[in-house]
């Protein structure tokens, strides 16, 4: 692989990335990865409950609030490279051409690792949408015969991120990544999401939850690590290694 | 954990750490691990048929040819230890005792991973019995007032090793393992084996074909590593890690 | 909730929320409830096999037919509301402006709870696909940027009511209903089904063997309910209670 | 069934039925429910590490140790009974007689509902066998030959209350359980858990998560209630009902 | 294969094999096999509960009527062999003698196929237990060092026949078998069982309903065959064959 | 059923009938079958690497030598009839024309069976798709409304063959089919494809494997058929019988 390390996360509203993998996203940033998110959309429809109260609002209007804030979350984050592709939400949709757009996008990151959403999500079809779409993109993206000389893409692992309640989704983490040392980072960047502060605890309730299972999978009371804030992480395909 | 590099291998039959990951306990032993393979019966009744058919054979001969083919193989594996409980097959039954013994077997060797055979085999529920008891051993050996004083173990990782028929076990491999430069050293185990003559090359296929696998998940055409042969392995538990 | 009791079924073909739901209808009808049919076809071309193979019949005559007995089955099981989309059917077909419509029809409703098809069905995919779309046009209807100013949709539980061979189907009911008192409004709504005559005991005989359900998981040979006729469903959501 | 409301827990462990149901348990015995709890072992060998650390501490210390515990835990929740089996743990060994003394605690008490562990836990095998007995001792409890004389059981709900690290033992909530109003209870039970400090502020970051999936399920922004803590669990046994 | 045809039936309970394949019993028997049915218990105590009301009745009452019952039944099914166990019921218990015993009876009926339960039962574990034995003795049957001597045993198809509410046994039916020309027979077998009376309908109803899915899988409206009555059976190993 | 014996095969890409279902087209052909392939796709832009590496390829000489291929390797087979949608690939896409235009195909070939993709397939949703049509289209060509006048479809299998990495796939298969005799056949079409010369032995070691699973399914040590080379399927519906 190139000497260049990078990651890509598609995010089907604009705050996916924050609550899901916001310390993967800092960690990487700070590890030397030049980390891409793709925003499919604002979630401005389905996901800005709280500014759709407010009197005389317009969808442009939603749309610029969410996107401010995704902006500054990925800054707290240090994110490379945010870009919106708004395709709508609730439903999200996905043409021929978003899709060619999106693996020009995966083309030249060419990512050591992508991130999306869950396989299943009966609450939320856009989300089980996006991920369905970042599996087609990756396999387009590896074909010689799109869009022939440039650079085709290799066979980057597809991390899955934690959903809402993961249990009804089918998710099941394989991965937990200790995310301690960026936590702040990723508290930053929660707070910037103005919009759903009914969820800055619950997601840092998650973070520790998940820290404690990183204890127990790394040792537990006979030498595990001590990690305070951890993210799940469903990878989809098999790992290739020289050492077990 | 501690600097001594172990691994710890749960067979139900003496041929089984053969075939399923004799190349990982090739490749393990010349990384500096001390691989011990417990071998839980000797497939004495269900695993011999060639040598029932000879003439005036009894139960005893048919277990020394077993266990010395067995020894044969783990040599040529360099394995660390080889340890035969002689617990029966067919059905192979484990009582408290042997459970306990095994618990101090785990205890001694703080393997830093585990193997086993996979959850499910409706043609062989030995193999399914054998890992049962992977984990209620692993389980046991982690309770510090299971014989108070010994050192606890940590939460190793248990790898389902390649049964055979995986679709019917519903054994899913998500690690690949490049056993290429062993590969040698496990060809000369596996004719060790002489009264399985019909699995050599059944083997030998496999662990090309798992290569493929590991070529295709590794960069695929453009850039996957050349392995020619790998094995597969079905980690139980999510891996820790500290970059993804 | 509003004190007005609802309930949408959004039934693929014409005569699906007989077969599947009828019970239900009918009792939640005497409840007090008001309950409102969707049905998004008629099943005009693929589950009106007898009128097709009547000489010179033409697609509308064939809709006109279907149109007339499930009006009738609707007036059998005193049915509240009964819309039909013609959207076509073998293969159905729901559009965006379909949805949106689907959409404007559930906010005008608000159901406490909806009923659709199983999640999978290979023998006819216009019964999955009918559920993807409840899922989807569910959340559409509960997000506040949709069509701002109309009353968002609460969290309705989706029932997903019998298919045929329910086992093929991956279908698992998690709850059972006593409809024994309205179990005559059924059976007359199932004789309007003119067309399709070899059902009508395969449903009378599967809403007897789900009494036999009832019975038993109400309590079994120590005090089970003496139902006679129940039907099944499988709830998506988990339940809210406060007692269990 | 009978006028007196009761229910059972059957806990692997001496600490069990605090994390998992001490919500629900409080909250029935507020309901008006007597709740006996059956301790199958103390988790005297595998669940009191920090008491094996003591110098000179005996199995019969540590097993009083975590007697007290519970017993204080109970009547933290008003638990109207609860019962030590003492079988032993890490393995815990229900044999024929412990299964048939479970026959007659259960035949005694005469559940609504009972509770108990997931169906699988690759990290701690007593917690699936403890399930695995409580369907059977149900079965048994419902025969009619088995000491005829004694009153049988009905077909009370089976619920499994929530493991820890869910994802892993394939357990999917399908109940939300409000526990608010109990929640001071259920905190001051955990206190009483000297020996598993590092659990508290867990399981109260999932008794406040599970609240935002009551939220969420009973009607999320358009009337959801404001549960601030609740339990799940998952029902095995379909529910019987007269209205949906 | 040896020129004689056979099949062997492993039924929990006396009353299992009667509901769940008799029709299958019948036509082999018919079709010029020897239908050999073990019955592992009389289920005296858990599905008997009618006798048990009876004042005064005893336990070797009670298993008496039962065997008669079985007895006739499978007089009616034409039955080639019937032999019963006695190992007991609620919980059915096979220790190693019997296992043995069951082997040997396996090995003398020589089977094309055998018979068992579904995998899973949550409501009766006696039912799944007698298919984890069914595959145990199987895997001995094969084994060349069990009993030398003995004929070995090939590999059997195993047939799950229907269970109680299949759809919570997680049972999938993959053959239906077409009964009609032995209904009289498995009706009049049905009716041995005089204390089951209220499964009699019932189970008339499975078959009816089963004739319906063989109707339409082998054809449906353009050309199925015209069953009544059929039973269904999930086979547990791949199918060898010549042409699709 | 009609007199002629037919089957239709629907393979994504051009070259996926070769490796999945080459031995079962070949083998029935052999036995009066009259065998149509629709190749959806010439897998042009997706599985070219090789001709897309040369220098001023255009898409059309990729298709052309992808179509020229794959007639040689249809000639090999003895293929009755073959025909190339070119619908495009990576994605491959289909709109209701071509949807309507293979239920002209299936209508005219009125196969006894189908064949086509794994159900899933993370890495090639090209594949998964192509089932999904399959599925679609087989329910479409039963409906009676749809260009009434034409002979309507039965109810023909649909086996899926063996997708690449068959675990992550989730593909089980249920059917072994010997083709030992067209073996010669099979491999000449394969040597047909000139651009994935690394699957040659690839697909050599399965069809060797697969044979291995052929005998122990088939009587294992004592008594399976010595089958050289096999292919497997997972046939979708329930198989109707008149004996076991």
């Amino acid at each position: 692989m190139a000497d260049r390390k990078t990651a890509l996360v598609i995010s089907a509203h604009a705050a996916d990335f924050v609550w899901r993998c916001g310390g993967a996203i800092a960690l990487h940033q700070k590890l030397g990865y030049e980390v891409t998110v793709v925003c499919l959309s604002y979630g401005e429809r389905g996901e800005s409950a709280k500014l759709w109260k407010q009197p005389g609002v317009t969808l442009d209007a939603v749309k610029a609030a969410r996107r401010n804030e995704a902006e500054n979350a990925a800054k707290a984050l240090d994110v490379h490279d945010i870009q919106f592709m708004d395709l709508g939400d609730y439903p999200l949709v996905v043409d021929q051409d978003a899709k060619f757009k999106l693996v020009d996008i995966v083309r030249a990151v060419q990512p050591r690792f992508m991130m999306s959403h869950s396989k299943y999500d009966p609450y939320n079809t856009d989300h089980m949408y996006a991920t369905e779409i970042a599996m087609e993109v990756r396999m387009i993206a590896q074909a010689w015969g799109h869009n022939p000389g440039q650079k085709v893409l290799g066979a980057p692992q597809l991390y899955l991120f934690e959903p809402h309640q993961t249990e009804q989704m089918g998710w099941v983490p394989n991965v937990f990544l200790d995310i301690t040392e960026v936590w702040d980072k990723k508290r930053a960047a929660i707070e910037c999401m103005e919009g759903q502060h009914h969820l800055w605890d619950y997601y840092t309730n998650v973070a520790q939850n998940r820290a404690n299972h990183f204890r127990r999978n790394s040792g537990g009371q006979a030498g595990g690590r001590d990690a305070k804030y951890a993210e799940g992480f469903q990878a989809v395909y098999p790992v290739c290694v020289d050492e077990l």
